[in-house]
């Protein structure tokens, strides 16, 4: 180890960028498979969008705070484009463009990467996974429901439990009402939901100050914050939706959550961890208005959706003792190889490139060394794969020594009958007889 | 139909990029499983680079060709980055970086986007995906074997058959051998291989011209290139290998095959179909010097990989019946529900949501209306989700009506058992009975 010289790391990873070495890789794919797997139970569909769009969609939706952090520039076509910060624009075209050739409720799914020009911390960097769930053409809390469902189901697959997470869920049409009661002018709604958006991170007094410009006071706004319960009639047809289903208790309703994103119309909610004080897991909501503005009025369909990052995910599943199970499963499933052949004998090489093929052709798992090496080194390499069987290629051929390397029984074989007794074995428990 | 106003595409993909819309989706989702299975059988291992890196890791590497491509651009700190154009940069990056941690050789594999500013045509977008392989650490004929037998094997999982493909394979040191035989200076040996490369395609007066600069002629390179065939000792030890696995009978040596990166030193292959023209579906070679120069000579690894992007592949399973099957299969188990819970009577919707929670949390894939809707449409509904069954709760509850939506049999159970019903029942043929 100490011989070697330094490595001159001449080319790095792009600030906020990320490597995905296996080990990291194996890590993504069990999320990905995870997500994909709940939704796919809940009966919605996978889709993709681009992950490069016109400028100009951004800007016509999702708010100051994303196009701020836009990776925007002029391809050489002179065309103004960004990099995606998130999926909803491109789902909202996609599906304005083709609504009629799907059946309404549309429930679609995505998984990809996203970019965002942010300063990297903990919980963000400037390229991030996400995990989009929508429900297009469906206004009722039905829809809202099943989001949060899903939002639930997909964090207890992961083996996070209700001590660990909660959904803290509100209703925009609370503040409206709020506003209208107290005659607050349109114009200044906006301004309000991001004062209430930062309420429990901004001093009282700087909120104060702020709710004074538009003729309200901390107090009031505080005190009916406080009022807003799981009484409250809004929320009384989801409420009864996620009883039924034994959901609602994940739910917190949480009048301070009104999400960023300036396209939201109802029901918006977030899910947090509850012993590591981190961001957001996920967030989302209803936003009965985008796919109307996206396509110039000519396509009307209410919609709602969330959408889960994998980078708060993952740092909540290293802090989950209980999340760890599903990994390690996961893992030992996804690395390493199930079949090791080992050429004793570099004469046998040519029927051991055959076993090779023939097992791979058959499904099974299997490497071996690609060039003349010890034997000792060869079933080295074969308990460093993990591999259950060894296939010995050497001076007793036409007969094959089967080894299986969990249990240590080991048995000499003909070599036609090689292909079946790997496979048959495979089928039984890892310290099971080399022969059914 | 008739009735809707014309849709105002409002926002357009931008140019050479794509959607996936559902179909689309489950096409790409299933080129990448089998991508994916194939590798794994080989005992690849999977990772991912970043989707950007330094615009100078191109320029170091890459080639002229390709950095003409790059969709580069400066970021909000004033770094010069590119949407990447290939893989092996990132992974000869990784690798370099932290190859102590991996043992040789190092058997990796890839799945994802890469961008090059191209024309947009058949066979060609800006945005493409791309499965990497390569075996780093490892100077052996073993691993180009083990390479070329992997794109067999993967053409071979997509049911694209022998008389459908075909491996087109060199050696660039066959043409190294050549131009130091007729003492051809090595300044022209790049611009030799980017004639060689063209070659098929050219006009021969230009050829012979350009040839004629550097001192050679078209008859002899031609007469040269006749004489390499699968007996050149260059290729014996390859031979031996893939003929042993019994895959040489893909494989036909073209010397006209150079590849037009600049990092290949050995052996280079295309893989192309036989029936339709198209371009290559995947291409690679070894790259021996490519990790010391991207370390600066701190990490010597003898390299080699192979490339294949969806684009192509894609348009050759369009045209290949034999490889309708396998997407056949594939997207019936991958669309879809398998049971569909009936509302048939809203006071019954509690006790369905939660045996759609229950059957959900079995892994079962459900779904159900989310709001009220007549009986007949939701049948309808389940009969376009391909449902096997469909679960009416209504007018008899708490007894459940249990119905094959495959053979039309149906049953009436209590609604504590449809659970183990259901999850039992699925285990059976489509056209099972109810209860086993």
């Amino acid at each position: 180890m100490g011989r070697a010289p330094p490595i001159m790391a001449t080319f790095r990873t792009v600030k906020g960028f990320r490597d995905f070495f296996p080990e990291d890789c194996a890590l993504r794919n069990y999320i990905f498979d995870t997500w994909r797997q709940v939704a796919r139970r809940y009966g919605f569909v996978e889709y993709e969008g681009p992950l490069v769009e016109s400028t100009d969609l951004y800007k016509k939706k999702s708010g100051d705070e994303i196009t701020a952090q836009l990776f925007c520039f002029e391809d050489k076509g002179g065309r103004d484009i960004s990099l995606r910060p998130e999926v909803t624009p491109s789902l909202a075209r996609m599906a304005t463009a083709r609504h009629r050739d799907y059946k309404k409720p549309m429930k679609w799914f995505q998984i990809g990467p996203c970019f965002r020009y942010e300063e990297p911390q903990e919980g963000r960097s400037r390229e991030f996974i996400q995990f989009n769930a929508d429900i297009l053409g469906d206004a009722s809390q039905g829809s809202d429901a099943e989001l949060v469902a899903l939002a639930v189901d997909v964090m207890l697959a992961f083996g996070i439990q209700s001590e660990d997470f909660v959904i803290r869920l509100s209703n925009r049409q609370v503040w409206t009402h709020y506003l209208e009661d107290r005659k607050v002018p349109q114009e200044h709604w906006t301004a309000f939901l991001a004062i209430i958006d930062k309420i429990e991170r901004a001093k009282p007094e700087d909120t104060a100050e702020k709710l004074g410009k538009i003729g309200l006071t901390l107090e009031d706004v505080r005190s009916f914050m406080a009022s807003v319960d799981g009484n409250h009639p809004i929320f009384a047809a989801l409420r009864a939706d996620l009883e039924a289903r034994g959901l609602w208790r994940y739910v917190r309703i949480d009048a301070t959550i009104v999400r960023g994103l300036a396209y939201y119309t109802g029901m918006v909610f977030e899910v947090f961890d509850l012993k590591h004080g981190l961001r957001a897991v996920a967030g989302g909501g209803r936003y009965d208005k985008l796919c109307a503005l996206i396509s110039d009025s000519s396509v009307d369909m209410p919609s709602a959706g969330f959408a889960m990052g994998d980078v708060v995910l993952g740092i909540l599943l290293s802090k989950t003792p209980g999340a760890q199970v599903g990994i390690t499963d996961y893992l030992n499933t996804q690395m390493g190889v199930e079949a090791y052949v080992v050429v004793a004998d570099e004469a046998q090489r040519a029927p051991a490139l055959a076993a090779v093929q023939a097992l791979r052709a058959a499904g099974v798992r299997v490497d071996f060394s690609l060039n003349a090496q010890k034997v000792g080194k060869q079933f080295q390499a074969a308990e460093n794969l993990k591999a259950r069987f060894a296939l010995v290629y050497g001076a007793e051929y036409p007969q094959v020594q089967m080894k299986n390397l969990v249990s240590r029984e080991q048995q000499l074989l003909p070599a036609e009958q090689i292909i079946h007794a790997v496979t048959e074995a495979l089928k039984l428990p890892v310290t099971g007889p080399l022969i059914a």
